[in-house]
């Protein structure tokens, strides 16, 4: 059974259809909008060789931070449940509570309390809370003029992009899948990519900035090829990738190794990215929200009518959803 | 190393003192309190032999909603963070989303989404979000006379318990353990026992009545003694147990199987009761606020001047802490 099958059992179940799917779930009290968002690393499953206890728990941390980077809200306060065997040590819960607090400095949080418990492996829980803010780019803002409401609060779906619309990305790809396959076969990776697999960082300053001006946007977490379909689907819409998102080594790298540089840089995932689209125009108030974040932008393609996501390369292929989804 | 020694590594890095430990987070947004809780059911440690999937994960959202309902907080939304080997089926998954389902109806809150995993045993996350109301009872009152505030919205403590106060909670105590044991050991249980076990269920309707009433209130799901250990050592005073909380058929079924009674009764846990304290006077407020709910009350004792708990039985005998904590 895939992921995507188990997912439909429980959204069939909870009623909630495709339109309820975000990188958040978003709850209005009164008038502000509470976001917020669960998610488990599990040890055996998510966490690479070599990877420390501090760093597999920040890890999860980061997973959670770069959904709400997504849409542009900055995290406040988080409940962790940590299961760990009988055997684990005080070292290691010192560790991976350490992990939890360098991501609640890096990304301004406070974790408020939690859960602990006995299981067969490690596992760490993370559930983060915040608050949109109320100012969100208008939908019907003619496409070389975006226009911003102030409120009600909202966040940016994965559902706004139009035909026109430029798809860009907050940094090149296949840097993890490549670091991944290195530490897994004692390799050495293209550089920068050990650093992508142990320490990820999620995009906050970027979408805390730039969300307002996005009129879709999505992390990348399940891989670029997942991404990018999914933005395609919920928006009714064709996007072409006709730009080279890999990030400098990888192509190397997959040769030398013989693997498919496509396999590391569309389907590979783990890598905290955030995927947008921009009206036509935007690019300068994106330009100047994020001018002094050092942020690099990485332009990866248009949108267009139709549906499918295509790499406009020898003609266009399509490119299939691979990977992983929350429900 | 003890739950309690794990809870506080991860309590110290977080910077929460005794005083942040609560049932629940709350957490002030605007004029609102955001009320959270985070709970993991892992299935090695917390399914009992012969529960069904449907009901453990029923179980897995009565834990969260039992702590909510201790400070009076209707549970509104639920994200859901399942884990489970790739050998589980979709006929397992589809049960444990019809136990959620089961929940989500009978105490009126909505899953909103989640996360699903792969992992070497099943286990649930259930964060379950929520709003306090803004009435509590005034600390300040006189004993005799109860007081109440409009705002700012609270939740009552563990720890507004004063000498004088009377010790009840919602139901008698050792149905669960004493079921336990019957299952475990294919013995036949008590009236009730089987029942307590495989589907307990949360005093939602008492609490979210009730709590402003309350002096201080804890949920008892980590066993009476700890509770009652807890709501002296944070209220400042003694507990004495005047009363014997045990079930009808609990000691007859200790005797004949040769266990201590006050295991079962005092230290058995995973029993979703309210347990609180009354202000001299209160209890016809709780009489009159819960009048149509047949929720059956259960005295337990009284608080005094002084520290930690003892059963007031041919002298009195020290009560002392045994069980699991939440950090």
């Amino acid at each position: 059974m895939s992921e995507d099958q188990i997912v439909q059992i429980y959204r069939e179940r909870f009623g909630l259809g495709e339109d309820a799917r975000n990188d958040v779930e978003a709850m209005r009290m009164g008038n502000r909008l509470l976001v917020s968002k669960v998610d488990t690393l599990v040890y055996g499953t998510d966490v690479p060789p070599g990877m420390t206890p501090r760093k597999a728990a920040r890890k999860a941390a980061v997973a959670c931070i770069s959904d709400f980077a997504a849409k542009g809200v900055r995290p406040r306060w988080a409940l962790v449940s940590i299961t760990a065997p009988a055997s684990c040590t005080s070292r290691t819960h010192g560790a991976m509570a350490a992990g939890l607090a360098d991501a609640a400095d890096a990304y301004g949080f406070k974790v408020l309390g939690g859960d602990t418990n006995r299981g067969a492996e490690i596992s760490i829980t993370v559930c983060m809370m915040g608050m949109a803010k109320g100012i969100f780019p208008r939908r019907d803002a003619p496409a070389d003029r975006p226009g911003y409401w102030k409120r009600p609060p909202s966040v940016p779906s994965r559902g706004g992009a139009s035909p026109g619309d430029r798809v860009l990305a907050t940094g090149p790809f296949g840097l993890s899948a490549a670091g991944l396959y290195a530490v897994s076969h004692g390799v050495a990776g293209p550089r920068g990519s050990l650093r992508a697999v142990m320490e990820p960082r999620a995009r906050l300053n970027f979408g805390a900035r730039a969300a307002p001006y996005l009129s879709s946007t999505m992390d990348s977490s399940d891989g670029l090829s997942t991404t990018l379909n999914e933005m395609a689907a919920r928006s009714g819409v064709a996007i072409i990738v006709d730009c080279d998102p890999a990030a400098a080594g990888v192509a190397e790298f997959a040769a030398k190794h013989g693997l498919d540089p496509d396999d590391l840089v569309y389907h590979g995932g783990e890598e905290y990215e955030i995927v947008f689209t921009l009206r036509r125009g935007g690019i300068n108030d994106i330009f100047s929200a994020i001018r002094d974040t050092r942020i690099p932008l990485t332009p990866i393609g248009r949108v267009e009518e139709g549906e499918g996501v295509y790499l406009e390369r020898d003609g266009r292929t399509r490119l299939f959803d691979e990977g992983w989804k929350a429900f």
